[in-house]
């Protein structure tokens, strides 16, 4: 024991949150006791509603605390016929600050990796194929990241609308905008050539 | 809104901790959601507790939830009749991480400063009155941080410990052990020089 025992507890329950080991645990607990039980109290009522009210969106899976998230509920979000698939719910953020995408989404909540046990069912594979077979889209968007198993569950996505005629296509791997070529990795600079668009 | 509406508020409560911006937060709110929602429970309720129960100690200003901190119940505490004055509870671990110090601690929970409103009563001399005067004490030693405010705040505590003809003592101002000469700044160093001792 170090401080008092729920000193101590306190302490070691910040641990379970990501990048915060036993120094910055230590101070996050006497900054709060210090200076802000408020916002601790506020904290700890919303940390507990939202584990126990936040769950997937039935239609896309999504977090939402909602049956339906906002996305998948909006009508005119089906209008364009298109669905973006993504790897987590922080992607759609990016993808909707962009304010180029109108269709819908649908989250894997990771990516295939048999070597961990993550195969089809783990991502909700299943509930996709559902949603690709409801004639309700032309076009299926991958927007899964640009790593190897970002590449492969992108690839067995597309395999499946292959089976339903749908288009499936991929995002665009190039060079960043702002980038300098001078500092882009062979196989970025590789996609980029090979992707080249007429001007 | 960014996600739903509780997952936009628990990104904002988690910004109440030090060091924790809008990335890091977001970071947080989806790794327990995804990951541990048990661990994070375990955290709201722990949070709920600590804000609720963690007071000061009665007797030496610590934070703790019983009435008198563990150390200031130790009767065995008492019999070096030396106390250790210092800024924070955190300051109270390091001490006793050295084994040296056998007697009992005041904890200042700060240090005078006027500019920002805190005087003598802000960080609880006249508590530190009473037990000065109670007789229980033949060394006060001062162990503020060698900061300006630091050694502004251990040079009144001294002057309080004259009137009650107390041996008031500070901790040695030096190089470090383990550091190298050559990187010590200056005014150190010359404290280094005129604290030396006789081998």
């Amino acid at each position: 024991m170090k401080f008092s025992p729920l000193i101590d507890e306190l302490i070691d329950a910040f641990k379970v949150l990501p990048g915060v080991g036993p120094k910055s645990a230590q101070r996050m607990a006497f900054q709060l006791l210090e200076r802000n039980r408020s916002g601790a109290l506020k904290l700890s009522q919303i940390l507990h509603d939202a584990m126990e009210h936040v769950q997937h969106c039935g239609s896309c899976r999504t977090f939402t605390e909602a049956e339906i998230c906002e996305i998948c509920s909006s009508a005119k979000r089906a209008e364009s016929r298109q669905l973006c698939v993504v790897e987590s719910p922080q992607d759609i953020v990016a993808i909707e600050q962009t304010a180029e995408f109108k269709g819908r989404y649908f989250v894997l909540m990771g990516h295939l990796s048999p070597i961990d046990g993550i195969g089809p069912n783990e991502i909700g594979l299943h509930i996709l194929d559902k949603r690709l077979a409801s004639n309700a889209y032309d076009e299926v968007i991958l927007a899964t990241n640009p790593t190897v198993e970002g590449e492969a569950t992108a690839h067995y996505i597309a395999q499946m609308c292959k089976s339903y005629d749908l288009q499936a296509t991929r995002i665009a791997h190039g060079v960043p905008v702002g980038g300098e070529l001078e500092y882009i990795d062979g196989n970025t600079l590789s996609h980029a050539f090979s992707g080249r668009r007429s001007l």
